[in-house]
Order: structure tokens, then C-alpha cells, then sequence
């Protein structure tokens, strides 16, 4: 029943406590969502595309996002983590396994594809051309788009962990399929993500330094951060005791900033205990053993960027001395 | 009718001429496919996964492909081209205003989403538990993945272009729906492309120039390259015709290297010549208002990856000296 890093709705109304760091900001009452899209375009930041949360991202904004992720490399390799790549698609089977649809079915993203002949080929052309649906003459594939970056890990870890547990560490695309106007709310972004393997103790420890030590490196960077327990966004009738559950046994805690508004920070980074939710069906065992517990944690790229930008404004080059010298080394 | 960069077969029974630099190489009479796969999970390369072509990649394997994209990004700084980053999934409408299904319509994914009530993501969990089809139970969505990295960048690209056309860079993930044992062909791969969009002869020279500095980028690496002229995979029984047709007009070029098979080469990298395929549709002007021409090239990063490791060995600290000064400068 976990959806891993960053499955929190982005923005909690009940974050404890918000304070704001840059002057520039409290002008203003409340921040437009519309309004920052407008001068993340102005700025050739992002470049708007048809389809709601998949625009373009500007060589300046991918240059601040893969710094960032730099910074984090290097917090990474200190922890000796392990580094990872895989592509934005994945085994379906994988959230079969997971009851990811028993959860969070508003959100997933499967791969359909054609495997007719040429008769049926021609009647998609055709239909095509009449702007009619074709949908129908597709079959559902053995992929689906990843619902969060550290998915495809857990399979891999089938099998006894060494003493210690396992650290891994990778930058994926995850899909969500939530058209939105507001820029932090994408169908496809980047989230950096560092998953923790080994024992209750050792997963809830790894956990809980990592909030300190994350929102601390984007205290760092000026960003007037805010934490607070929260809850992936589950579906349907039963998604409020889900997620009313979830906060009671505080698996999930998020960094906030504010982006598109002041009273409803957006969240940036999240923190997930995940129990024996992924060691369970993927069979993955302590050295004792037993069944392994895994977390999560992973900062939400762009949304992680574009607090940069809110907070600092729209040129880098213009940023303050003590930001640029964590990003420009 | 164009697939974009690197659409071609990997593995050409035409190729003109191919030269091996390694002798190591010219001990074996041919490569075993699978044992090259098994050779790059030995070595902890990828990662082995359930679904055909949908392996992870490591750390190592990550940290060569990264480096020969910043060797590429140079060449790109150099020609100051403007760099971009899109998602892997595209407006659907994109692929359907080029004719990409006319053409490839069995490479395509598509992607399918949920929009029912509780009932029915009840009816799915039911599904999933009884190991029963559920796809019946998604419809297909605005968005698509991108067959080739370029194909966001196009609608970006209505409108009127600079005197001097345009140059674009980006990295992207493609996908194409062909599922197989062999590692050089994947579903979800990354392809690092340069497009120029300008009048016929600006379009034409600037890929006849790169196909020979792409080439030497290449051969500067140690990679045993052969060039060839070539066609992209097109559909169905109308499919040979229109590949003769693209070879005649010499509209595709592929980069060669042994990795998978010494007699067949893989493409490795292709330079395409569009003519007016994408500007017709996206409406792309000249400065003096004729319909813009398009051309790009796409270096398979994985797939150049692995002809490094095929070529020098699954070690790259190992690596020849002159190799090395190319990606660890």
C-alpha cells in the first residue's frame, strides 16, 4: 500500500509550521500557480506542450536540476550506496505484486501496443485520419510505466541481504496520470530516490537521519523548508482510512517549500518506512532470515528546481553566494 | 514516414566495410549474442529483469554512458546548440499528425489509463488476484511514449525559424515496442540527439558534416566503426517498398560497430534526413517562408556503451590510455 517516494499529495493544509526566508516573497499574500507557470515560460525555463504536465524543460533548468542531483551524488557515495539506472518502463507484474492497484489505480500508466496485422494497421491510419478513437485495436503489453523510480529495484533484491542490509540509489521518470495546469503537478518527472534494506531497526534509523539530513541540505540551499507527516494520495471510498492509518504509524514524513502557494507548501522530498510491504512479495530476507523491511526516501527533482527559482528567483546567475556555491562547486 | 534517429536495424547484412582495430577480436570466428548478455550481467553491468529489453544498468555502466554524453555535449557547446529535456511521454497527437502509425505501428506504446469508479478498480484488484486480464478496464489517454527522442521537440517548433534555422540537443528516452534476448535491443532505451531544422541545403549539409565528425567521434574511442546507408523499420508488406525507397534517396545513414555479431554490425548512431516530414505537419516556416526541412542524429548511448565494453573490455579502468583521455579528460 505504499506508492514510495513522493506519493503525498503536494499540498498538505496541515503543515505545522512555514516560515519564509527571502523578503522578496512576503509582498505578496498568496502565491498564483498560474502566474509561476506563465514566468517559468517567460523565463525559457519550461516550454508548454498540449497535454497538462508534460512540458519541456530549458537547458538553464535541467543545468540547476542536475546539480542538485550532483549534491546529492556526493551524499550518496559518502553513504556508500550503491548506483543504479532503469528505464522509465517496467514488468507489469511488478505493481500486480505490490496491490499498487489496490491503492493508487487513478494513477498508473500501462503500455498498450499493436500487434495486428496489416489490415489492422490500416484501419488505425484510417481512423486516424477520421479523428476517430483507435484505442480498441491496441493489446495491453508486459510493461507499464514506472509509478515511482525505486520500483523496478525491488525485484532485484530477491534473495538474503548481506549483515548490514543493501543502500541503492538511482535517478528514475515516474508517471502519474493527474493532468494538471500547476507546474509541480507533472504526469512524468524525475525523482532521486535512496532505498534503505535490512531489519525494522535498521530501515527506521536510516529513515529518520535522512529526514534531518535532507531537509538540512535544502536548508542549505536557501529554501524555507517545512516538514510534516503525511500520506500517499489513496483511491476511493477507503483512501481516507488508508491514508488516516498511514499518518497514525507515521511511514511517511515530508519536506515542504512553498511554490505555487504560501498556505499550501508544496512537497519537495519524502521519507517512507515501507515495514515489509516490497520484502514480502519480492522475497527478499535479512541475513537472519527473516522477512526484510525496506525505505525509501527521494527528492522530487523539478519540484526541488523550481523551489529554487521561487525562492531565489529566475536567474541562477543571480542567486545568493551561499545557494551558488552548493550548486556551482 | 521518418522514424527519427536511430531507426534503423541494428544489424545490417549490408554493411560495406567493416575493419576490427582489437585482435582480440579476430579470435573468434563470430559473437554469441547471449553470451555477451551473460558477460555484462557477470561483470555487473546490467541487471537482469523479467521482461525482455528492460534490464537495469549500474553504476559503471552509468558512469561510461554519462561520460561519452559530455563528450557529446561539447561538440554540442561548440555548435552552440540549444539544449532542452522532455519526458519520455509525448501528446499522442503527435505521433498521430506525423504518420508514425502509418509507418510503425507495431513499434508504438501507448498509454492507458484508469478513469472508473470504486467498483471497478475493485473489479481490477479481483482481476489481478486471480491472475485474470484487467486492461479491459483502462482507455487510452492523451499520451504516448516517445518513439525517438526528437518527437517532443517538433510542436515546439511552429512558427517562423531565425535566418540561420536552428540547432536543438537533447537526451531522451525512447521506446519501441520489440521485445528481445539480446542486449543491444531494448524497449526502453536512451538516444542522445542533435536536430536541425532550416532550408533543404542547411539541413543537408549539416548532416553529411556530422556524419563524418560523429563517425570520428567514435573512431576516436577505439570503436571499429563502417558507415552504411539505411533504412528505418517500416511495417507490413507495403514495409520493403518504402525502405528501398528512403535507401535510394540516401535519407538515412547508420554508424556501424561490431558488438553483438562481427558480420552484422549494430547501429550505433544514424544521421536522417527528414526533408519536410515533420515541418508540414507542425507548420515550421524558413525565415523567407517556405515549409522548414528537418534532419537529426541520435547516438544510441547504450548501445555505444556497450561497443565500448565489447571493444576494450568490461573493465574501463582498464581501458586504452588513448580511449581514456577521451571520457575522463
Amino acid at each position: 500500500m505504499e506508492l514510495g517516494a513522493l506519493g503525498g499529495r503536494s499540498a498538505l493544509t496541515n503543515a505545522r509550521s512555514v516560515f519564509f526566508a527571502n523578503p522578496r516573497e512576503n509582498n505578496v499574500t498568496e502565491y498564483d500557480p498560474k502566474k509561476f507557470y506563465d514566468d517559468l515560460v517567460a523565463h525559457k525555463l519550461i516550454y508548454p506542450t498540449a497535454v497538462k504536465g508534460t512540458f519541456g524543460r530549458s537547458g538553464v533548468f535541467e543545468d540547476v536540476l542536475n546539480r542538485l542531483n550532483q549534491l546529492i551524488d556526493r551524499e550518496a557515495h559518502a553513504d556508500q550506496a550503491e548506483f543504479v539506472q532503469f528505464p522509465p518502463v517496467i514488468d507489469r507484474t511488478i505493481i500486480e505484486k505490490c496491490g499498487f492497484m489496490d491503492s493508487f489505480p487513478h494513477l498508473m500508466g500501462a503500455i498498450f501496443s499493436f500487434a495486428g496485422r496489416d489490415k489492422h494497421a490500416l484501419e488505425i491510419s484510417s481512423r486516424i485520419g477520421k479523428g476517430e478513437p483507435w484505442g480498441d485495436l491496441l493489446g495491453m503489453s508486459e510493461v507499464v510505466l514506472a509509478p515511482a523510480a525505486c520500483y523496478p529495484v525491488y525485484p532485484t533484491m530477491t534473495g538474503t541481504l548481506p549483515e548490514k542490509g543493501k543502500l541503492i540509489t538511482l535517478t528514475g521518470w515516474a508517471f502519474r496520470h493527474e493532468p494538471s495546469d500547476e507546474p509541480t503537478r507533472m504526469q512524468s518527472f524525475r525523482v532521486r530516490e535512496l532505498i534503505r534494506f535490512g531489519t525494522p531497526d535498521m530501515c527506521l534509523a536510516w529513515r529518520d537521519e535522512w529526514h534531518v539530513r535532507g531537509q538540512s541540505l535544502l536548508e542549505k540551499l536557501g529554501l524555507p523548508v517545512a516538514s510534516d507527516v503525511a500520506a500517499d494520495p489513496f483511491f476511493g471510498r477507503g483512501g481516507k482510512i488508508m491514508a488516516d492509518g498511514q499518518k497514525a504509524q507515521k511511514l511517511k514524513f515530508e519536506v515542504l517549500v512553498p511554490v505555487i502557494s504560501k498556505t499550501e507548501p508544496t512537497a519537495v522530498c519524502s521519507f517512507n518506512y515501507h515495514t515489509d510491504h516490497f520484502g514480502k512479495p519480492f522475497e527478499i530476507l535479512t541475513a537472519d532470515g527473516q522477512i526484510a523491511h525496506s525505505a525509501c526516501l527521494g527528492f522530487g527533482m523539478e519540484r526541488c528546481t523550481m523551489a529554487l527559482f521561487r525562492t531565489h528567483g529566475f536567474d541562477p546567475e543571480k542567486w545568493p553566494k551561499a545557494v551558488r556555491e552548493q550548486l556551482y562547486p
